[in-house]
């Protein structure tokens, strides 16, 4: 079978015109699908819901000497550190449980890099002139949007399934203004892929310009997998071991074990870190919501708690991972319309589209009733320089809803290719 | 019966001595008591534990056709944006939901105008110079460190029970530098007096010299009264009538109503205002936790709700209240070693020693078993020019446990009085 660019113009022609047809049956049909946002299915929160039995009028809501209830504790409850640092492979010192949102604590953190400094800063980020952040791209709009709105100049480097281009981040970091780094290690968002051994250690191994360099290492899939569990090394731990304890921000939540808004943050870092943090922390807040820390602990009881959940999440996750990347292959395999990346774990399929056609494929699924997530949201800016990356959602939808609106997106990533070399 | 100043130094001594005495014998039953942090008894606490079965495995979470447990609905969820809307006497499209701390959105909003700006603001504070913040004294000891720990200059103005010196006010915001005021309007921290009408429509009336001043009034104490419900006005409507829609920010929390670590907290400012922040609020989280926003109002309905909860909070806090106050009357009425303000409602009851006392007062309850909030805490950078001011908290501790508390805190301020006369 030939690629659409092996194809003479009348077979392209051809091809379109079925293309077509199929694309207006659907939009007769006047749908309304999306494949945008990376927020849990009904059936996933439904496995959820018992917990809400376990803090009850009659429990006693005491963590040790510790009033759930009342002020205090501003590391979190004992108990929720214990929980969540066995969770991140660390020491329950290392740890901090915040509110119901790692993205904000992420702000937050960076927020009071600016206002006020980093352990080892010379004074804080505002006052550095243009600071500047290494991205891997394909990554995460919402850390995106974070440095785009502080001014922080973003320094997008190519990402593989493996782990980002070392060489260049190397070279990057001695630069003094070069603050910072995102890093989602393991079923990277939106790729999949898990950094691999070597790249954590290189990471790991950095030897940045300026002292107060932070990776900023968003765990938001630690424990999330669909077809795999793959073991990715302990960054936090890995740095330690190479001498560079304090540049590593660790970040996780329950958002995508228990509910999506309603779970618990935390933090990981060394020591030194968590306590210079502390006296930052006690100015904004007397302490965040223990109660939903406490009403997590006794949910789970342990890591394995956490273990065990994940595997009905997968359950619920995998038929519809399937769905798209069944129809991804069925309709799209060996035609030269676009390559893809089967995940291991993680919310998202990444499609790379042929250059210059993600931003009319999302116009053509829209105009069929399928929302997905904005092209160029994967980079920094919302520039994609190659117009090919798009980010497909699948856990939300129904396996039939999904069905369907991957079916469209196929049509149109072929109709988005027919159109580009017609132009040419 | 004579004043200790009237007295001569023999009548001083044989005071002394006596009050020695009967501080040494306190000092020998080694207490541990605290009157140093406003927060609620166990008494309190357990008047919400059947909030904790309204939310079960049982409950439909959607509010509307939004999923409580899902992302979303950053400004808050809507039943929940109505009832603090109606609590706080403004519209829901005034009103903001978010976390369980309104300390740290106000922090947060302080942070955000920093680093981007307010409405109608040229350009970050940041970038504006030395900004300052009008600090009524005595005030909360978490609003003056937010300011301090961002290096916004502070200026004290005296309160009265009955509001700030509004001459003073009206001249300092003619300083396109002042940017902020903090104002807790009703039984304020620590006095526990409430700004009268004209206080409030002054304020509302201000016109700042900065486009981007705002008065963060914290309403903490909306709905706790102990005594007596006193009418104030709301700022944020009298501003709205006096053509200063977007002076003032609202905070409010039910941290003194449900849970004081897991309550949720509220804002409320002008629809401007609020358009403006939720382009940036999207920066920072994707959503607060909805689902205890559910919980508290399926367990209120409505303000009648929380009205009804607050009889039963002033009817724990009463006896408390009434143990420090009637002490206060027995110990040192008629002795000239200080005064104080029987407050209608709120947390605290504040004490004005004799010039020179405060320090030496929490000296003397520490060194015999009773923790104070430190003096100074009550005024910026914590320097009480007078060293007078002292919060007393009464809320924690059992009736019995304030009785030896407060008879000590006497006769610390009458020991503390006569050292003060006799260096004269």
């Amino acid at each position: 079978m030939k690629t659409y660019n092996e194809m003479t113009a009348e077979e392209l022609q051809q091809q379109k015109e079925l293309l077509i047809k199929r694309y207006k049956e659907y939009q007769d049909m006047h749908l309304n699908l999306s494949m945008a946002r990376g927020n849990p299915s009904p059936e996933q929160l439904a496995l959820t819901m018992p917990m809400l039995d376990v803090l009850n009028s009659k429990t006693d809501c005491h963590d040790g000497n510790i009033d759930a209830r009342n002020y205090g504790c501003l590391l979190g409850l004992p108990s929720a550190r214990k929980l969540f640092a066995d969770y991140m492979g660390v020491k329950p010192e290392e740890t901090i449980v915040v509110g119901n949102a790692s993205l904000n604590f992420m702000y937050d953190c960076i927020m009071r890099a600016e206002m006020v400094g980093v352990l080892g800063g010379e004074k804080p980020w505002k006052d550095c002139g243009k600071i500047k952040f290494i991205c891997p791209v394909p990554g995460y709009d919402r850390h995106f949007t974070i440095c785009e709105m502080l001014g922080i100049e973003m320094i997008p480097v190519p990402l593989s399934e493996w782990g980002p281009d070392m060489d260049m981040i190397r070279e990057l970091v001695k630069d003094p203004q070069v603050k910072g780094m995102w890093c989602v290690p393991k079923y990277t968002n939106p790729y999949g892929g898990c950094y691999s051994d070597e790249a954590i250690k290189e990471l790991a191994a950095l030897e940045p310009a300026a002292p107060d360099f932070r990776i900023f290492c968003d765990n938001a899939y630690a424990v999330h997998y669909i077809y795999k569990d793959v073991p990715v090394l302990n960054l936090l731990n890995e740095a330690k071991k190479a001498g560079h304890p304090d540049m590593v921000y660790l970040y996780g939540s329950t958002s995508k074990i228990t509910f999506a808004g309603a779970g618990v943050g935390f933090f990981a870092a060394s020591e030194a870190n968590i306590k210079f943090m502390e006296k930052q922390l006690n100015t904004e807040i007397i302490s965040w919501d223990k109660m939903n820390q406490l009403r997590h602990v006794l949910w789970f009881k342990d890591v394995n708690g956490i273990k065990a959940a994940m595997d009905k999440h997968a359950a619920l996750l995998r038929p519809r991972f399937d769905a798209v990347l069944n129809a991804l292959d069925k309709h799209l395999s060996g035609k030269g319309a676009g390559t893809w990346v089967k995940p291991d774990g993680g919310y998202f399929v990444t499609f790379i589209a042929n250059k210059g056609c993600a931003t009319r494929i999302n116009q053509l699924c829209k105009e069929c009733g399928v929302v997905m997530t904005p092209a160029g949201a994967t980079h920094p800016y919302h520039k994609d320089p190659d117009d090919s990356f798009l980010r497909i959602a699948p856990s939300f939808p129904s396996v039939h809803e999904l069905e369907q609106a991957i079916e469209i997106f196929c049509i149109a990533a072929q109709i988005a290719t027919i159109e580009v070399l017609e132009a040419k």
